[in-house]
């Protein structure tokens, strides 16, 4: 993995400088002294950085690639999109896609009450809102009231009896009534790893026949001025065009009947989200097989085609692309806090005078290991540690013979790694898990990389420094948390390597890109690590400045957010040790400081040797 | 699946009566009965009912099965528990685990700084904690706070590097050394679905070689009067009892070397947790193997019989099991919403003069549909469809002639299925997916089964009521969130049949059962759904009382706690919706009054059709 793949996923909004990661924008500022600076103020464990000037190029390429498309294919309708909440809802994310997206008219698009809550009250008056998901009468009436407020919203129906409360809705207020949408259920499936979002046994769409009997009730209710949208979306993370493309088609041709069975308010499709974003960080890995430029150019193109064939006018685009927008925008940086090192060291062998025959035996094979024997010796000492493993386990031989013996088989390991390369490719990948160096991460990868544990979603991750060393290291990485599942394991198929460093002597930082999309929204608090410390970072000619910042949750905010009372928490530890049999008042009056201040600390790690 | 396999998974907690499910306990009382006690004072969403007794029940199986295994092998030490924190940190599951747990000395294990806190503020002077996880000098510092206090801690070394850092801190305090444990790395591996936690690659536990190193530096320091513990884990939800057996085995040896080397104060083996939990509803589903007697005898047994043979005193047995405590005590209570039926209505069918040829073969062949031939006719009529939704998207039929052929192909499909017993079990299945059912559930599965989403974990869920009558409808369920994951499709292979419920008539509750343990600690708030409401329940001879409750949160405390200032939002709409455009004043106070009251609702949906 050359330059950790930094030319495949960074888009180039980063690049490698001085051995170090630096934005690839005005003063290049590197992400390690970002980072040093914010831990000069005390801050420790894992950290977030925000970049708006990254939302800021998203949502402009969306917008030209678009705008470029309907220039050269003479398209007659208008682009439009919106931001699905659900990818990031948190105030620093969502307060620069609003004030970056102003120019665009970029809108918002909830699929909650408390989403739709947060978008009425942070988009500009006359922007657009889309509203998806199922919705009570509730959520509909709070759509009412934000078309009275003068939002241009869209609530889209997920079923008919949504419609029917619409209906009701209409009838019992005299508020402004939204304009309306149906989602409609395709036949094309999608193609990412989120496909299930299309298909005809999807979760979400009307049938052809719910789509008829929509129409009728809308005209039956007079509200079919109302009507002015199609809705689908065939799965997050596309993979492949073509099913895109043929759902375009077929939700092209519903779009086109309706306007000719007298849906004549309809103007807009909205074709979902979808836009991938680039994870992989090895060019062989199968990546998404298309640019965004193809993918607008695609859209238009075939929407056109399908409505000049029915002689229909050329609707207005919506898109609610989320991951493509806000991904890249946010880096997770975690310090390695200790290297748990698999080089058994020769000088902890401890012989006896007699040792177990199978110990004297890898002895002798460690001692004449040499280029020519050494794939027969390695099959013979590993055959011989499970046998070891095996009599101590009945009691046979003793904790320092295991030792001896484990030491041994490390390093014959080792050894034929190095001397030869006729081991076939699956052992030669065995030995190098073998020999991996773990490197414990001051992170929660439930917390901050939660896709990882649910869907195994790999995620772009290097060291922000020591670019200019070779790394050698094969490397795994577990977090802090009390639980197995908290690792990502080194996988032969996409290797990490990561350097050999003295962490007494110097620091060692990891990043990981791409994670702005889901995986705050996500976080899980598992052994009770919340969100890390964020930051956002505005880049300008002669530097950088930190616009705002959030440290991560004391401990006693985090007993307090699950339901407990922090003041009686901490009385209560000051009273137990004031209680406690101190041999000085100073030795008491220091431990209750130390409590207290430990206490107000957030819940990562922070000081390790 | 006869009564959801309630006397598989129940543990004679719940049974079935007069067609509900109810408590099998003191007054019995009905699940639906709470529920709607509950609802009555307008509560919607999802609930969470808590039953202490159940883990009243848990323990004190715990604590008599090991005990009796002691008595029966004359095992010569005592045995001992702890909970494991992770597991469920919430204030009303962790009260009642240390009232109930008091009488047994039932202490807690933290795995974080947050929940050492927990533990500390928690538990009784004198009772048992145990730390385990990685650790700063910090989270060492608390542990020697603890001791001061009075507890009986023990910090379990992860890592040598922490072994320096207790040394460390002993030596610049005059605080109280807690016990130290070790916790070693097995060569016996676990079975159970969260096995990685055993083995030699394991993420945790110390070699041979380190175990040997931390006792020479445990000796140099004058700490190995405080070396108590040896500690080890093969994984959570143990299928299989083999491989506990052989790790068993292999602890206890490394246990009495130990002893035998000279660390005399060791009088503590900790076995970790893994006590499996019945999660299938189906008999025919591998399950573990064990029961809970079998366990205690085994390890009891095992431990006995290692330490005879080496001729080294009977340690105490620790255990950490926190799933077998806690899964069975919660129950998720979710409301259907909705059925989405994929029943096609034949009166929706609507022919034109001509049809199209395909949807006039169809029309035949649902015509001339009889059980001789339905095998045939479903084959083509399946063909058609294909050819017909390619037909729609290439533009060649219309909107209704694509509505009339769904119609026609489902209703052949039904017939087929209920005419015909030839077809192959494969394509029997696929049809029964074809004809199943949505219910929609008010709830998220992100945020209450977050297992189901990442490990595909099931989990038993029933329907609260109607237990008399006959269920036959194959059902997936779909949740609230707006994500195509949020849905718990129909499994041929563990088919769950619901009932066919006119929602404008009756009400229908499904409960998910064992959702006790994790689900909480890690529930993920997609689309801002968050913690459903929560009910403590004490059941008495003559009835119920709820001991405690909390409402899930209001929109304006979901934003709040994201960072946003509710004040600021709320006046923020008030002032829009003000300025806007109203017909009378009445309208607009109402209005205004709407959306207060709205906002001020927990996020979940509410009023339904």
């Amino acid at each position: 993995m050359k330059k950790y793949g930094i030319d495949i996923w960074s888009n180039n909004n980063f690049k490698i400088k001085g051995g170090e990661v630096v934005l690839n924008y005005k003063s290049e500022p590197s992400l390690l002294e970002i980072t040093e600076s914010i831990r000069a103020e005390d801050i420790r464990g894992p950290i977030l950085l925000r970049f708006p000037h990254l939302i800021k190029k998203q949502i402009n390429n969306l917008y030209t690639c678009f705008g470029n498309a309907i220039k050269d294919n003479n398209y007659e309708g208008s682009f439009n999109a919106v931001f699905p909440l659900k990818v990031n809802q948190f105030p620093s994310t969502l307060d620069a896609i609003v004030s970056e997206g102003k120019e665009f008219n970029y809108g918002l698009e909830a699929g909650s009450k408390a989403e739709l809550i947060l978008a009425m009250s942070k988009s500009s008056i006359g922007s657009n809102i889309t509203v998806n998901g199922f919705k009570d009468k509730e959520m509909i009436t709070l759509s009412f009231i934000s078309a009275q407020i003068g939002h241009n919203i869209t609530i889209t129906i997920e079923g008919l009896g949504e419609l029917e409360t619409i209906i009701e809705v209409a009838q019992e207020s005299k508020l402004k009534i939204p304009n309306i949408g149906i989602r409609v259920r395709l036949h094309s499936t999608g193609s990412g790893t989120w496909a299930k979002s299309g298909g005809m046994d999807a979760k979400f769409g009307l049938t052809s026949t719910e789509i008829l009997e929509a129409t009728r009730l809308l005209k039956e209710a007079n509200l079919l001025e109302n009507f002015t949208m199609i809705h689908f979306h065939i799965g997050s993370q596309i993979g492949d065009i073509a099913p895109l493309k043929k759902a375009l088609r077929e939700a092209g041709n519903i779009y086109a009947e309706l306007k000719v069975l007298g849906s004549s308010a309809l103007k807009n499709i909205n074709i979902g989200g979808g836009l991938a974003v680039k994870y992989d960080q090895d060019s062989s890995s199968k990546m998404h097989n298309y640019s965004i430029e193809e993918f607008s150019n695609s859209v238009v193109f075939l929407i056109k085609e399908v409505m000049n064939a029915k002689s229909v006018e050329h609707p207005n685009i919506y898109t609610e692309s989320g991951r493509y927008i806000v991904a890249s925008h946010t880096v997770l940086i975690t310090p390695v806090l200790e290297l748990f090192s698999q080089d058994y060291q020769e000088k902890l062998l401890n012989f006896k005078q007699v040792n177990p025959p199978l110990v004297q035996e890898l002895r002798e094979l460690h001692r004449l290991i040499n280029p020519t024997n050494c794939v027969e010796y390695l099959h013979d000492a590993l055959d011989h540690i499970e046998s070891l493993l095996t009599l101590f386990g009945l009691g046979y031989i003793d904790l320092q013979d295991r030792s001896n013996a484990e030491i041994l088989v490390h390093n014959i390991i080792k050894k034929s790694l190095y001397m030869n390369s006729t081991l076939n490719i699956h052992e030669f990948e065995q030995l190098q898990v073998n020999l991996q160096e773990r490197y414990l991460i001051n992170a929660s990868i439930f917390q901050s990389l939660p896709d990882y544990w649910g869907l195994k979603q790999h995620f772009p991750v290097m060291p922000l420094h020591n670019l200019d060393k070779e790394a050698i290291r094969a490397a795994s990485l577990w977090d802090i948390t009390c639980d197995s599942d908290g690792e990502i394991g080194f996988n032969p198929d996409k290797p990490l390597y990561l350097h050999d460093i003295d962490l007494d002597e110097e620091d060692y930082f990891l990043g990981f890109f791409n994670v702005g999309a889901y995986q705050e929204a996500l976080g899980m608090e598992h052994n009770l690590f919340t969100r890390p410390s964020e930051y956002t970072i505005d880049i300008n000619d002669n530097g950088y400045e930190i616009l705002r910042s959030k440290e991560s949750k004391d401990i006693l905010e985090i007993l307090n957010a699950i339901g407990y009372d922090e003041n009686e928490i901490l009385n209560k530890l000051k009273h137990d040790l004031s209680s406690s049999d101190f041999i000085t008042e100073k030795e008491k009056s220091d431990t209750l400081l130390k409590l207290e201040t430990l206490i107000k600390q957030n819940g990562y790690l922070r000081t390790t040797n």
